[in-house]
């Protein structure tokens, strides 16, 4: 059985195969063709924090494969109250057949797979985003905007994301914050590890023009994150300059594509203008996580019920 | 594409339509019999005040359906937490086929409705509550009790849309209120304006007993709505005498029908007696707004499918 | 038409009746198949107090039911904020099926069924919890472990559930609790009541050695319920020397199964080692919240189609 919690503990072959089952899951579901995969399934699915993507992409998308999810914010089920996780894993493992949770705090991941029966899902964490990262490559191909990746500003968990999926893929990723949010160095050491295998090129910089001359791919996230909001004037300050406006696309391939996952703060990491421009691609991206994330559901359970 | 934003936007014969359909979907269901109109289709359901009738009963309608829900609170989803509307409506757009939304304003609607490239429903807003007055009708319909209206109380969002249905329609309203607490010049310029066409009566006043006089239904609604909760005091006072009660009922046509939107509030705008006296009335009432929903959404579909 | 509100609504032969419906209802999911007993059928679940394992384990049993649950938390919907009970009851009546709540007070519950033209579940009150109890004997039932069962620590809901059950199918339950926090007179009197037709032996004490010797089953509950938080310090203190650990344990039945219906805390009213070493027992027990429930869901729609 496997869980998906970082593109770390998958293949090269492993993130094309599930990306692949993806592009055809689209297809069919554009046709108006709902195949039930996972019938009579059942997924819970964890809230610690807030979502829209998250919350309505699975709540969907196991509609449509013929299952049915179940929302449990903290507020509701006693994750929140003291139940260890161990607990929480073990009783959703004997009445649901997947968990997708999103967390404070990966840990909370590896403990909920570590006791749990049935897959564990990374809806995010601190740590990584992976089901957002697979979203975007999914829209990345659908573009054919396959090249250089620049990722403009705070340096967190969709960072390091890509850090993985580039690092695995063997892609060329550009990553340029400010001093001092720079990616965890632990991660990094992840991914130079990687690309040792896979050959791809990874550039840390604090120079957005360095990062961004000519890639096919321009994208950022906002740079107070959910948790941070005390932080937010001093961050303000420091993200000076690393705003993706037009001058900044204007460095890029002249069809760049930019990617954006999610809430948008307009005049801070990203322009209204920019944002405009390329809303297409970013609602695409949006709509991505529904079937990116099907496909993972359903290579899951391939994995479990073949084994 | 056709949105349910304010029966404003409706011609006669297009609510009358609806409401035929509501009849016959209704019928069919009480014979068990749930045709799958909306098979596979997935409807958002954004609350930003909290709700008992109009979350259970679009959650059960679209299951009726053959679709599916998604109970999305303030609390749970980031509309409330600084994103754009015209992103949220772009993202819902793209995962669901229709957006319903009970709002604080109004304009939350319009935007919805300005950005979504699927069908908005108006699920009560400051301004008009469609569906409420459309299950109304409805009831009035079933019980033959098509006549003068009489709604007696605070001129708020249901009183609108009452103005809206009867000038569409072409009957006779009379709207008793306290002197401070008349319907919008704004609405009623709306109302006058179709009752040129429709020749619906509008009697606009400030003495209850010419607004309740032989009149085929009484209504009311809560003096307080939710977000006045200070103005409590000053409003109970204000509204001293417009309590429907034995008394006021004994001056409507001798079989008048009195209806409730809920939740009652005893002793204020309805007393207990007259409350369950007509309890038949005011539960039917409640149970058709399942029916006429379900009725909005299927015609709503065939609007845009059929252009 | 029949509710659940108690056992003490129940006779023997329908208590097992409904178990055995349990088992079979259990094996065929086991082998995958979902019989849709429930077919469009609606259950409304209000929730006054958080929950994890009552919340999916009537969701998913719905849906494995064919049905469709609704998940109404007092935040979401108006019960909470003076809308009276017996209108809540008439307006779900009027769009669901069945209904389920969980209440601070089994007065709620009461006047829920009393207005309710539907099936009432109680899915806990302040003074029973009658479907746990039921997952509860499944579990012997299926662990072949019939025999005297020790409940130790705070009399509270399971325990009065426990005294019903006891009382109505004849078992012997010994109970141990500190001297204040004995089983309620008038819960100990029913059963009593019902002991002198089913022969069920009933012992209270204060002696925790006394209530496990040799006991079948050893079972306890936290010693601070929901609600009780600020009375945690001196529970602690009054409940010492009533945790479940290896000592107790020693002095049952060398092959006594050990069962709580969590959250466990451990260290208080069991150690970690005695819930580890029977955490198989406790997680089927989880489990048969859902074979449970969704047995007494299909019995009292058969009594409601077949009267």
């Amino acid at each position: 059985m496997r869980h998906f919690l970082t593109l770390n503990d998958f293949s090269k072959d492993e993130i094309l195969e599930i990306l692949d089952l993806a592009k055809k899951i689209k297809a069919k579901a554009k046709a108006g063709k709902f195949k039930k995969y996972l019938k009579n399934q059942k997924l819970a699915m964890i809230f610690e924090k807030s979502s829209t993507r998250t919350r309505v992409s699975f709540d969907v998308g196991m509609n449509e494969l013929g299952g049915h999810a179940l929302f449990l914010s903290s507020n509701d089920i006693q994750i929140g109250r003291g139940e260890p996780i161990k607990d929480t894993a073990r009783v959703l493992s004997r009445m649901c057949d997947m968990i997708m949770a999103r967390v404070n705090s990966h840990e909370t991941l590896n403990e909920l797979a570590k006791f749990s029966s049935v897959p564990v899902i990374n809806g995010l964490s601190d740590m990584f985003h992976p089901v957002q990262i697979m979203a975007d490559f999914l829209t990345m191909m659908e573009h054919n905007k396959l090249g250089a990746v620049a990722y403009v500003g705070d340096a967190n968990n969709i960072t390091n994301s890509w850090l993985m999926l580039a690092s695995k893929l063997g892609f060329e990723l550009r990553i340029a914050t400010p001093k001092d949010y720079a990616p965890l160095k632990s991660v990094l050491d992840l991914a130079y590890e990687n690309a040792k295998i896979s050959g791809a090129k990874i550039i840390i910089t604090n120079d957005i023009k360095e990062a961004v001359k000519d890639a096919k791919v321009v994208t950022t996230d906002t740079w107070v994150s959910m948790g941070q909001e005390s932080e937010k004037e001093k961050r303000i300050k420091d993200f000076a300059g690393f705003c993706v406006d037009e001058s900044v696309m204007s460095l890029a391939d002249k069809d760049a594509m930019f990617l954006h996952c999610l809430p948008a703060y307009r005049g801070y990491e990203v322009s209204e203008a920019v944002f405009e421009a390329h809303a297409d691609e970013i609602f695409d991206e949006a709509e991505n996580r529904l079937h990116a994330q099907k496909a993972i559901m359903v290579w899951l359970d391939r994995k479990r019920t073949r084994t």
